[in-house]
């Protein structure tokens, strides 16, 4: 059912090249570090998990390629490799992340001869793969849970399975719902100024089989209005200790419409989303884009040329308008500070 | 300052081109009713204001252009003409109401020659264009004194000049602001589907010299949480006899989002908006539009073909989030039912 994002077949990593959807669903066989950072660097792989799985892979790509004839002489292919995958994106933590993860592995195992450790190396990049599915297929459950039949979920951008390897966080919940038998309904954001929401969940969503309805951003306090909506999930980028979070750019007023239209509204990410050490939404970071991301579209011109642009990609939502933290290990409730220590707390156990 | 967005010189009207904005600035001459309802038809002409002036000037083209040699000759012209401009925009009540109005004066006329019936016409579509310019004025003059100096307003859709013969609804509020030496900063949203913010009211800010900036529509709820709005201001459809408002789609949101944030929101609109026949809201109609708006952007597809599409061209927002109505008699204010009747019996004296 769901579409395999990133997938690693007979050495060679395949995704879907993102930057053809909705138009048409194309796969990309990378066979060499340069072709994943150049998938990484058009956007053909986007979203914080399926980047981070994406650099692995292309670290195994790099030992599979080394003529290396001893364990030393893989070890320089293999950092190679990846110091130069890391150049593809460089504001990603998930590729740091997964990047480091290998190099430890690979150090650990350096003793062992080159094709032992290419072996483990490939090994630990499907690791994160399944850890990925894992910890989706643990949001959707604890996020099913949420849900009744006949549900109608609003959400923003794309939070699913073509952000992740297979499954999604936000859409991971509608998904399990709908795979355990409830007819959910979605209305999905366009999500300007990329359009994630138009060009990627709802392909995604229709293609699962769940009743889609595109709307425009402006359109979603309509629709709450009309009593269409019984409840909003979006991801998360960043969640900070108090539980505040950063998402794109919308998920702010989409909180506030919800809370004044008594409509739940909940955020799904993983634990590794948490970042303990940001105590609340004013120390996260956030980023001003290109301005003629909304001057242009598809290369043509829909505003003034020189007209200024404020373009901030995320905002903060606060903790107090989120119904609840939808994570692998079950649904997070206020007072975050609390719930959001203890998980963290027995994950670490 | 202003551009006149439909004007009349040596018997011609002249009207900017708003399909080719912001693009280029193009004037069209209309030399027959042919010329006007081609205008109308494509959407080079835009805006109920703007609409029922241009149908007028549509009417003395057809008068100017009568080879009659008797004022019955003539009338039977005018009444053709009439009849053609009115299948250019079936749904606009401006464009009704402007030519029942030159279809009366007409007929208060027969008696002269077509010569003087033809001079009087031209006179009458005059008037309506000044009867505009003085509303809009008045708006301007009414609004600009809720503005202090460094306000900064944000708007939604295109209530500009651009939409009337020449100063707009909530634009003339910034106008009259501005030119009384307040320094007064807008933010616009783009208002998807069919971008009117960032194609026209951007563009025509920006020409009057107002600091301007474009902003997606999933950014006012952002904008307004870091106190950078000082009031909301729109335009109307429709407004009911109890103050609810029909507008622009993102209208409701935006109110929403103003109160939550404890930010003024006003709606600026002639007394000729107002129908006193609507009780409420509820009994406000709302136009459905084509699903394909939502599912292309500046003529590129970017959703999948086949996908479920909500596109309501407008909503409704209760009187309970408008702080204030700005019409050229003065600014009503809650209770709106009492406000309205009373500035409605005035005005009819």
């Amino acid at each position: 059912m769901n579409i395999k994002t990133v997938d690693w077949k007979r050495g060679r990593m395949r995704i879907v090249d993102q930057t053809r959807l909705p138009e048409e669903l194309v796969y990309i066989e990378c066979r060499a570090p340069e072709d994943v950072h150049d998938a990484l660097r058009r956007l053909a792989v986007r979203g914080a998990p399926a980047i981070g799985i994406a650099a692995a892979m292309g670290v195994v790509l790099g030992a599979r390629r080394s003529k290396a004839a001893d364990a030393a002489g893989l070890m320089r292919d293999v950092r190679k490799a990846a110091r130069y995958i890391g150049t593809a994106r460089p504001t990603a933590v998930n590729l740091f992340w997964a990047l480091r993860r290998m190099l430890e592995t690979a150090e650990r195992h350096r003793a062992g001869g080159p094709r032992a450790l290419t072996r483990l190396l490939e090994r630990e990049a499907l690791a994160i793969l399944e850890e990925d599915n894992a910890v989706c297929r643990g949001i959707g459950r604890h996020g099913a849970a949420l849900l009744r039949d006949g549900d109608a979920v609003l959400t923003h951008c794309n939070a699913g399975g073509l952000a992740t390897a297979r499954y999604g966080t936000a859409l991971a919940v509608v998904y399990a719902a709908h795979e355990g038998g409830k007819r959910i309904r979605v209305y999905t954001d366009e999500t300007r100024p990329l359009l994630q929401g138009a060009r990627l969940t709802a392909w995604e969503l229709a293609r699962a089989g769940i009743d889609t309805t595109l709307i425009c951003d402006n359109m979603a306090a309509k629709v709450m209005g009309e009593g269409r909506i019984t409840c909003v999930i979006t991801g998360a980028d960043r969640i900070a200790a108090n539980g505040d979070t950063a998402n794109k750019i919308g998920t702010y007023g989409l909180a506030h419409l919800a809370r004044a239209h008594r409509v739940p509204f909940y955020i799904a990410a993983p634990l590794s989303t948490i970042d303990p050490a940001t105590a609340s939404g004013r120390g996260i970071p956030i980023e001003e884009r290109d301005p003629d991301e909304v001057r242009t579209f598809a290369g043509r011109r829909i505003a003034p040329r020189r007209v200024r642009v404020y373009n901030p990609a995320f905002d903060v939502t606060p903790a107090r308008l989120i119904s609840g933290i939808i994570t692998e290990v079950g649904v997070l409730r206020p007072p975050y500070r609390r719930s959001i220590a203890a998980a963290l707390r027995r994950d670490r156990r």
